[in-house]
């Protein structure tokens, strides 16, 4: 098994060149980050990635988390790794300085987040879920609340969890059952939630619970749920967790993959719980943590694909076997020599630097949109990032799961064998297209949402920079950038038309829409990302004409040109798809299924 | 879990009116088998597959195989299965006649292989390899040897192996070291054997192992490679099992999935074996075996993604979440009726249906070039199964993991519990792409040793064939029929060019084509599925002009249009891919990747 090492060449090549490290240190509050700041705190978090986290990973898989009657009993070593992380200021780097937060930009907590989940997804899942939590008390809960919660929560003292799920109410949260009733200024918690990502452990002295329940006037669907705050310790006069309440983990799941994360059954039994924003408006306000996490699950699918590249990059210069077409001499030759061993690895290479700089780039814009001093751009930003979240979310969490299977591929028999740790990223990766809205809500969401709801006039916004790019490698030299010019143009017309045809058919024909969103959702990501991967060979050919790191910026040029012309042909066949529409799809009874 | 039905009309459709019964029952030594006995003998198979395999299937994923000093205990409940298997004459149902098998065609055997590995792949690896072993010895030992071991292995009441893989020595068996040096009328074979499926166990009296070793004078690589038969227990003078040899099972892999089918390192230490075939010919002699145990891997890629077909049908009909697009009442349907389900259940059935119909015509090309009175037919059928196997093995395996990650998905959050049983076949499926040559092995196969070697023309046949039914298509009538051939005819075209690209290229960049192959594969793979698709919608048209069962056939023709919209465009991408070739590959320097 190899060892993770944070590829902070890489980021930092994203950082500074594609998701304009410049214009979010121009914004308020980020005057005091440059260029070297941001190495000094990559090179750190990638310190603690891989001396504290990484060498966790394997071992939280094998023995997993385990349920007791006392309560949750986080893997062995996460609870020391937990404090270093929380006395590191890790898990407030990103979050506002007037609770106890760093206030540094998302861009610089996104990779700091690769990091930390490339290292060790089940670990990153806790403080992942505290910051869903931060921000929805944030930006609902009144300041009393606030007080007493996030700057525990922002240093990461305590944990948050996010409670949507109860047995018939999954995708459908319409369907939520939970009941609240008014207990004084409180209001008291019953019902069973299931799918609790680190609903219940033992690293912290309190765990805050976000819940969605219904009042008891409540009107029935999504228009009657409510946002409440359940502690499992609530506060003493001194804000100090003090009464055990009515929160209990009653059971945790077998799962194919993230074994250190436990995934709890949560039983709410007059709960002593606090409402969050306004009665009736929680799927809403629930809505705001959840955009946030669907960013960093979004990036979990980058993660996991780095770290199955770097295990099967390693394997395929270590594992020799055979000898390469191109020396059929006696010697043998690590199978990084062998033409489709490549295939493999540049398309994992590929996909996942695509993955990343979509991730970051949609990072810097969430810094824009929150902290620039002009509303327009602030407006112009937040559109992007909207229209930007299900394909982060959606595209690199399926395209993630394909990279980590060929990682298992590029290991042969050795893959199949869970010693060689390629099988975990395997399961790991397996769960992100499902929880914080599975694909198909994604998918639905850039449809409906996304497209249709401003008639694609974000999405035209995309187009037109994609146009820009188009424009520039018209007038670049070389057959490189020639190659990724003839890739990406077809597959740019290829999104315009999808886009034109989602809103000229959503309102007439929404089954239609909805049975072609998938396409619409993959064909979008392929080509976002076939888009920043000719923005990285435009960034790399001016460095190589500069003469700065020439073995580096070569690779990029040329991982830029695989991606045009191995993964972006895919978008023709996508729109097809997409055109064809969903008559085929209705037309079966379930019975002849 | 829902519980597995063999897909009996399924089955029979493919076997009557695609894969050609009637030929097939023309054929010598088949004269008895009609449709009846074929019906017969599916409900048979079904009901053992149904009520004695499937049930331990989960259990057996549970527990798993276990070692011991002593051996290796098989996982409960499997030697019991095993015999009433035995006892059934199910084993060697497609052997020769001549060694106590039945000797009926391999079409029907395939269908009932089908049934065994999706019921319990784990279990239905051990008669698999045992079939292996049988066609080898049946093949090239000496009369004395088939005599001795070939009732036993053919009744099943020994089992057979495939001692390949050394731990240097993978896909490159050019680097085998084990010796096997004379001993009188007999060998003596010693080394290490590493991923040796079934490779010991306690439910049959003996283990027959064919073992690839070096004699002391062979020349270097594979031309110094022989074949011997090494029994667990060397046979007394009545032909029973009495002296312990000196093979063991030393441990057993912890895998991501089978975990009912002991995967063993074997140390041979000094043990008795005996020479099958020609000294030195070893390579060649297992490559029959391993022809016929890569069609049945192929099969496994169908049979998976069956059960995970059968468990996601049975889920969504049975969840109920949301309101459908088409009816948004109060009432909540089940999953089945939202249009993005609909989409991954029928890319689930029409992948199924496809790979099911290839796997089964190429097995009735088996048997007509085993026994067509006519040399010049069977020279034709063996072409045909000689450039469908590469084929067969490598798009069924990779095609039927990404059904059972699909299978996952239209679970949701269940999908990631294990107890859903969902993610069993995701992580047995996993194996397929890598065991009996990988993915990459296959498609150098195809592209080397049946595209270039014959310079086409067994392609060309096939590409003739596919043109008959594209001008079928175009003189049948209804929308459906023209969109299938709208979806076909390009990607024929794709194959058409794919081929002739690689004729033109192998010979002067065996590099450029080597790297072009994963694509060239999977083209043929999508574009051989799509044309039985066409096949089966003609089929199926027929049958809705006769008023024969117009639900089953209707499906049967939407399914096909399904595919030829949503899977056929991918033709044109795997050729762009293709025809991309392998500079861009080979470009980067190892430190580059």
């Amino acid at each position: 098994m190899s060892s993770y090492t944070a590829p902070i060449r890489d980021m930092s090549f994203v950082i500074n060149e594609l998701a304009g490290l410049d214009a979010v240190t121009a914004l308020p509050g980020c005057e005091e980050v440059g260029a070297e700041l941001v190495e000094a705190v990559l090179e750190e978090a990638g310190k603690l990635a891989a001396s504290v986290l990484d060498p966790l990973n394997h071992a939280g898989d094998r023995n997993g988390a385990r349920w007791t009657e006392a309560g949750v009993i986080a893997a062995p070593g996460f609870k020391d790794a937990y404090w270093q992380f929380v006395e590191g200021g890790w898990n407030g780097l990103a979050c506002p300085v007037d609770y106890e937060g760093q206030g540094l930009p998302e861009l610089l907590g996104t990779a700091t987040h690769e990091m930390w989940n490339a290292a060790n997804m089940s670990f990153a899942l806790c403080p992942m879920l505290t910051l869903g939590a931060i921000e929805a008390i944030n930006h609902y809960a009144v300041d009393a609340l606030k007080d007493a919660y996030l700057p525990n929560m922002v240093s990461g003292r305590w944990t948050g969890t996010m409670n949507l799920t109860e047995p018939q109410a999954g995708s459908d949260l319409a369907a939520v059952r939970s009941k609240a009733v008014p207990d004084g200024d409180a209001y008291r918690i019953t019902g069973q939630k299931i799918f609790i990502t680190w609903g219940d452990h033992d690293m912290t002295e309190n765990v805050v619970h976000l819940v969605l329940a219904r009042l008891p006037d409540a009107p029935p669907g999504v228009k009657g749920i409510s946002l409440f705050l359940v502690p499992k310790f609530v506060l003493d006069a001194d804000g100090a967790p003090a009464t055990r309440n009515g929160v209990h983990c009653v059971s945790i799941e077998h799962k194919l993959g993230i074994h250190g994360s436990p995934t709890c059954v949560l039983a709410f039994e007059d709960a002593v719980g606090y409402l969050v924003g306004t009665a009736n408006k929680g799927l809403a306000h629930m809505f705001t943590m959840m955009n946030e996490a669907r960013l960093k699950v979004g990036l979990q699918g980058v993660a996991i694909a780095e770290r199955a590249y770097q295990q099967a990059r390693w394997y395929a210069n270590d594992r020799v076997q055979g000898r390469t077409v191109r020396d059929r001499g006696e010697a043998r030759s690590p199978i990084i020599g062998h033409p489709d061993v490549r295939r493999m690895l540049l398309t994992m290479k590929a996909q996942t630097e695509a993955m990343r700089a979509l991730a970051y780039t949609t990072a810097a814009q969430v810094d824009i949109a929150r902290r620039h001093p002009d509303e327009a751009e602030r407006r112009r930003a937040q559109a992007r990032v909207d229209l930007m979240i299900p394909i982060v979310k959606g595209w690199s969490t399926e395209t993630g799961q394909d990279v980590t299977s060929i990682g298992i591929q590029v290991h042969g028999g050795m893959g199949y064998v869970e010693e060689t740790g390629a099988a975990q990223y395997f399961r790991d990766a397996r769960i992100t297209t499902i929880y914080e809205g599975t694909t198909a809500i994604q998918a639905n969401d850039l449809v409906g949402r996304k497209l249709a709801h401003d008639r694609g006039s974000a999405m035209q916004a995309l187009l037109a920079d994609m146009r820009a790019t188009l424009a520039e490698l018209a007038d670049a030299p070389g057959d490189d950038l020639a190659a990724i010019r003839a890739g990406l143009a077809p597959a740019v017309d290829a999104l315009a038309e999808v886009t034109d045809w989602v809103v000229a058919n959503h309102e007439t024909d929404p089954a239609e829409v909805l049975g072609a969103a998938y396409n619409v959702l993959m064909l979008a990501g392929c080509v976002c990302g076939g888009w920043q991967m000719a923005r990285a060979a435009l960034a790399a050919t001016r460095k190589l004409v500069a003469g700065d790191d020439p073995a580096f910026h070569e690779a990029k040029l040329l991982t830029a040109r695989f991606y045009a012309e191995q993964i972006l042909p895919r978008a023709g066949a996508l729109l097809t798809g997409a055109k064809a529409g969903a008559r085929t799809l209705m037309a079966l009874a379930p019975e002849q299924f």
